[in-house]
This record gives C-alpha cells, sequence and structure tokens, in this order.
C-alpha cells in the first residue's frame, strides 16, 4: 500500500454505537490519521458518481406528559381536566410555523446558510422532483417556504414527530382521558448547529408552553452535529480523481439529510476530517426487504477505492 | 303490583348494545309505558339520594392519515414530505380555542344554555372542588372559560382525544417519518345538539384544515344524542317522594357528564321519558378493580324502588 491504512470496525452503528466514543477515545493515538475514509453514502443517482461533502446531525428526544394520575372516563371527567393527549397535539403543533420554519426560540441562530455556489451547483444536479414524488406516493412535496427539495433535505434543519404513543389504541372504541401521552420527536441539524443547545432549546420551548396541571419530562436518545468537508481541499481533490478513475466520469458534490455521527466523532475526538465516498444506488433500499448493491457500483467501486489510496498517498 | 311492569334486560351495554334498537323496534308494541326507569346513575355524595335529570350524548369519531405510501427515513427525507405525525398534532391542537371551547364551527349553535335555576340549584351541591381534584392528582382543573367545574362536567360539550397511534412506540429511537397517524376523538352532547350534525361538523372542519398531500378518512364508533328529563314533571315529582321514604331525606336533582344511550332510544323509538333513579355511590370504583356496592345502599335502594312502583301507580 502506498499509505499507512488504519481500519476502524465497528458492528454497533444500528444500534446507537454505544461503545464508539470510549473506544475511540482510549485508541487515540492507534487511531491518529490525515485522512478518514466511509463509504456509508450514496451516487446521486445510477451513473452520476458522487463525493458526499455534507451530513446532517440530529437531536432525538422523547416529550412525557402526564396529566391526571390515572386513566379516567371521558363522560363522568371531560371538560374538566386536563387531557394530555390534546395537551400533546398542541404542543406538536406549536413545532412550525405557517411557512414551515421550525417554531422555537433560537432554532436558527447558528445555521450556516447555503453559499450562492452551492446553491447554483445543486439546480444542476440530475434531480427529478416528480419522479421523487411519485415515488413516495405524493401528489405535492412539502418543507419549508423559500427552499428546494434538494435543499430542504440537505441544508435545512427540520423537526419530525417520529411516533406517539397515548391512550386506547385498540379496534373501536374506549371512552378513555389518558393519564399519559408521549411522542418521539427529533430533529435534524445542520453545519453549525449545536446539539446540546438545540436539545435545551426544545425542552425550554416545551416546557413553557405546557400547561401548569400537566406535567412534562425528557429524555434525550441522541445526540449528534452535521458535518460539513471543505470541498476544495486537497483530499476532496484527490478523492475527486480517484472516482473519476473509478467510473470514468467526473463526480458531482452532493449532501446528503441523514447522519453518520462516527463523522462528527473523527472530528471532535481525533480532529480528522472524512472523505464520504459511497458507491450506492437510492434505490438500494437499505435497511428494507429486497436490499441489494449492484454488481457495476462493486466493480467500478472496487477500482475506485484502489485509485483512492494510491491518490490519498500525494496528501503530504 | 300497582302498575303494570314491563322488564327490558339487556346484556350488550358495555359492547355497544347492538342489537337493542332493532330489537326495541320490533317489539314497540309490547315496550309502550308511561314512563321507563333506569337505575344506572350514582347518588351525588355518600347520604345525598339523588335523581338524575340529565345525561350526556356521545359523538366517538377516529381520523386516519396517510401521508407518504410508506414509512421514510427521517434523514434522507425529512424537511421535504407531509409527516402525518405532525399534522396530526395540528389537527388535535385546532380542536379548542384558546378559551377551552370547541373549535369547531357550528359546534354551539344548537347548545341548551343553562337556566339561572339550574345554576343556583347546582352551587348548593354539597361539591367539594379541592377534594375532587386532589383524587385526580390534580393542583389545578381544566376547562371551558366562564363555567364551574359541575357545569363543564354535565352540562358543556367536550372534545377529547381517547388514543393516537402513529410512528415508533418502542423504547428509544427510530429515525421514521411514519406513512401513517391515526387519532380516536370523542365528543360529549348535551341537551338539543344534533349527534349527526355534530359528527359532520367535525368531519367538514378536519378535512378542511389537513393539507392537501395528506389523505384524510373517518370512522364512526357510535352517536347517541343526549338527555334531558323535564324536572317539574309528575314522575319525577313521584321518583321523588320515592327517594324520600327510601333514604329518609329529600333527593338533589343532578346531572351525569356520562352518556346511558338506551334513554336517548326510548325517548326517539317510544316516545317514553327515563327516570334515572340511582343508588350508587361516586367512589364505588364502577368498571375497576375492588367494585363495591354498599349494603346501606342496597338496602335504601330496595326500599325506594318499592315505593317507587308505589307512586308511579298515580302516574294516570
Amino acid at each position: 500500500m502506498p499509505v499507512n491504512l488504519t481500519l476502524l470496525i465497528e458492528g454497533e452503528e444500528e444500534i446507537g454505537s454505544e461503545n464508539l466514543e470510549a473506544f475511540v477515545a482510549k485508541h487515540r493515538a492507534a487511531l491518529a490519521a490525515d485522512i478518514a475514509v466511509v463509504s456509508d453514502t450514496n451516487q446521486f443517482a445510477r451513473g452520476v458518481p458522487s463525493i458526499t461533502y455534507g451530513l446532517r446531525g440530529l437531536v432525538y428526544m422523547e416529550v412525557f406528559l402526564t396529566g391526571p394520575s390515572h386513566d379516567l372516563h371521558s363522560g363522568l371527567f371531560g371538560g374538566a381536566v386536563p387531557n394530555p393527549a390534546n395537551v400533546l397535539g398542541e404542543l406538536i403543533a406549536s413545532l412550525h410555523d405557517r411557512d414551515g420554519r421550525v417554531n422555537i426560540p433560537g432554532f436558527y441562530d447558528d445555521v450556516l446558510e447555503l453559499s450562492q455556489a452551492e446553491r447554483d451547483m445543486w439546480a444542476g444536479l440530475p434531480f427529478d422532483e416528480k419522479a421523487f414524488a411519485d415515488g413516495l406516493g405524493l401528489t405535492v412535496l412539502s418543507g419549508e417556504k423559500g427552499y428546494t427539495t434538494l435543499q430542504r433535505r440537505w441544508a435545512r434543519p427540520t423537526c419530525d414527530v417520529n411516533g406517539i404513543t397515548t391512550g386506547y389504541q385498540g379496534p373501536g372504541a374506549k371512552t378513555v382521558i389518558p393519564s399519559k401521552a408521549s411522542a418521539k420527536v427529533s430533529m435534524r441539524l445542520v453545519p453549525n448547529q449545536n446539539a446540546e443547545k438545540i436539545a435545551a432549546a426544545f425542552e425550554a420551548a416545551m416546557k413553557e408552553r405546557c400547561p401548569a396541571n400537566v406535567a412534562i419530562t425528557f429524555a434525550r436518545h441522541g445526540l449528534s452535529p452535521a458535518a460539513l468537508v471543505p470541498m476544495d481541499s486537497l483530499p476532496m481533490k484527490l478523492a475527486g480523481q480517484a472516482l473519476e478513475l473509478g467510473f470514468g466520469k467526473k463526480p458531482v458534490f452532493m449532501r446528503e439529510g441523514g447522519s453518520i455521527p462516527v463523522v462528527g466523532l473523527f472530528k471532535r475526538m481525533l480532529g480528522v476530517d472524512t472523505l464520504l465516498v459511497g458507491f450506492s444506488l437510492p434505490d438500494d433500499r437499505i435497511h428494507s426487504p429486497n436490499e441489494k448493491f449492484d454488481l457495476d457500483c462493486l466493480h467500478n467501486g472496487a477500482r475506485t477505492a484502489a485509485a483512492l489510496y494510491e491518490r490519498l498517498s500525494h496528501l503530504k
């Protein structure tokens, strides 16, 4: 090999990487490197090799409400007691304004806005909005006013409810006023937003908006910052050359809306940037039944990887 | 017996009385009567024998939302697609205004307001609001502005969420944008509100407030009107005399917030009013573990029943 290569293999990413941070901390010296390479990303589309230069971060919260100390009959008590299921709806509704912006004080304070160069570059990507919507069974897309679909997915922070549990969930009717209601709510972060600050702002807003006779508590299920790799850096240039060798055409630069927490971890703990050079396709159905990986992605990807290690030998 | 007595015994009330209406329709002639007697109500408190002269009705709806055709990854899609869990929160929040009034156009149009005489009578009932709140684990009660707790429970219509199902409900986190979200929502009705009209108004309001790219459908799990028995009628006077004989003291007049659908059914199909003369106590824990019925309620109730049939022989 023309470079010194350290392989870090982890098998816990899908269950929250509970041991990774301690492992990296313990092996800081052995993991020292000029650059990291992670291939957990997509090509933009079939035949469009890509370097991903940005990822969103994540703040995943759970909100727990308690009203009356036990479930109540909605006839005997309805109208005279706080209903935590209704209150939960009100709290959720308060999370966005009419323009689709997240309605939490301070939420956008640190958001890094897109440069005109990035806007122009993304506008040139072969993105078929109608096919994208069709694939989701939607006639019209939604989102924050003033941004395109790619901008909303890659460069704008979000606030989505991922699950709600309260009251009776079986078939038919039960006239219960539930004692408890809870929601899982996650926020995707963009570069420069601070996960700890956003989590605290979320909790403060929810507390302030919750009526005094409903108790509110929180759990934090995961905080990770967004990642952004400078596009004009030498490693990016070398990765671009490797992809061109592997796929026979110049790659595009893209971001992704998901999170790869290890990228932030490497940056924070090791001071190392990560090249996100992945070979899969948007229709690979990752994590789903009938997951696949195309053979030409395998072959072009293997050629790219070989070229990449050769190219990275020119880093210093 | 000094009266002709027809016993109608039903064993399906707790599972929705699916066969009762057809049975009553078929036996209309045999069920003809001057008055009906139902003892499915409470004393106001221990030692306060009561005649219940009003019940609330019920409209029980379920709302089903569908956004994207399948669950989506909140990182890859969040911010660009409608999230039916968030939309459900917005619809629920829209159900009340800041004064705790139900925010559905036309909802209060037919509501029968309380007379001053009723307000005065209720204000004289031995109701301990602090003990009531304490028993529910609440420091402060909630409800529609401008009404007392008894008025809110007995004479004002409500809109309560009874259950919500959407997304991931297990422990920890899952970054899903759910395809579907649903809520069970029931409204307690007061005299003169029309259940069919309220159900239609609810559906129209929810449809109008739902974004175009989220599909909305409904199920109706039960519609029954409120009931009100004239307090100054001869049957009421006779029932009052019977209670005084049975318990050794004059009864109070009260309403209840729950629904006894057969009362409306008798009125609608047979033209017969119902006397609600019940003997249980608010702490009997009906439908709950450790349900009980006090022996003095049994004895006083039996004396009342004997007196009631004698008194009702004076109806004509």
